[in-house]
């Protein structure tokens, strides 16, 4: 059985759609390992609970980064 | 029927226990919203699968966001 070479990974494809990031329900974040060597991030959006592959540099991704930098700061003394 | 204030949150405690990145199977980083008003961070266990509560503070969320960015400054030109 011919195996792809990235047989464990969840994504085959990044999604390039744009979207709003308030429709996001919630944010996956599947660090890379022995069965896949890239980072995978996926969305799970709020009405239709649609999963997407995102880009790590997409505009949800950043935000959702802010927003926890945000909240370790305001935590941090 | 009395209703708890974060009744929507998924979170009912944060984990302070320690543990190694590695052994993050991923993250999950669900966005404040109308339903509970902060950030939730949920991490699960690769051999056990089993999820807790992180602290957006935690050095495991940092690890993460660390790797999330090295990823996005590779990508961008």
């Amino acid at each position: 059985m011919p195996l792809s070479r990235t047989v464990r990974c969840i994504c085959i494809e990044i999604s390039k759609k744009r979207f709003n990031p308030k429709s996001l329900e919630k944010l996956e974040i599947i660090p890379a390992s022995q069965s896949c060597q890239h980072i995978e991030i996926i969305a799970t959006m709020k009405k239709t609970g649609e999963k997407r592959c995102l880009n790590p540099e997409s505009k949800a991704v950043e935000n959702l980064l802010k927003a926890v930098s945000k909240e370790r700061s305001k935590r941090s003394p």
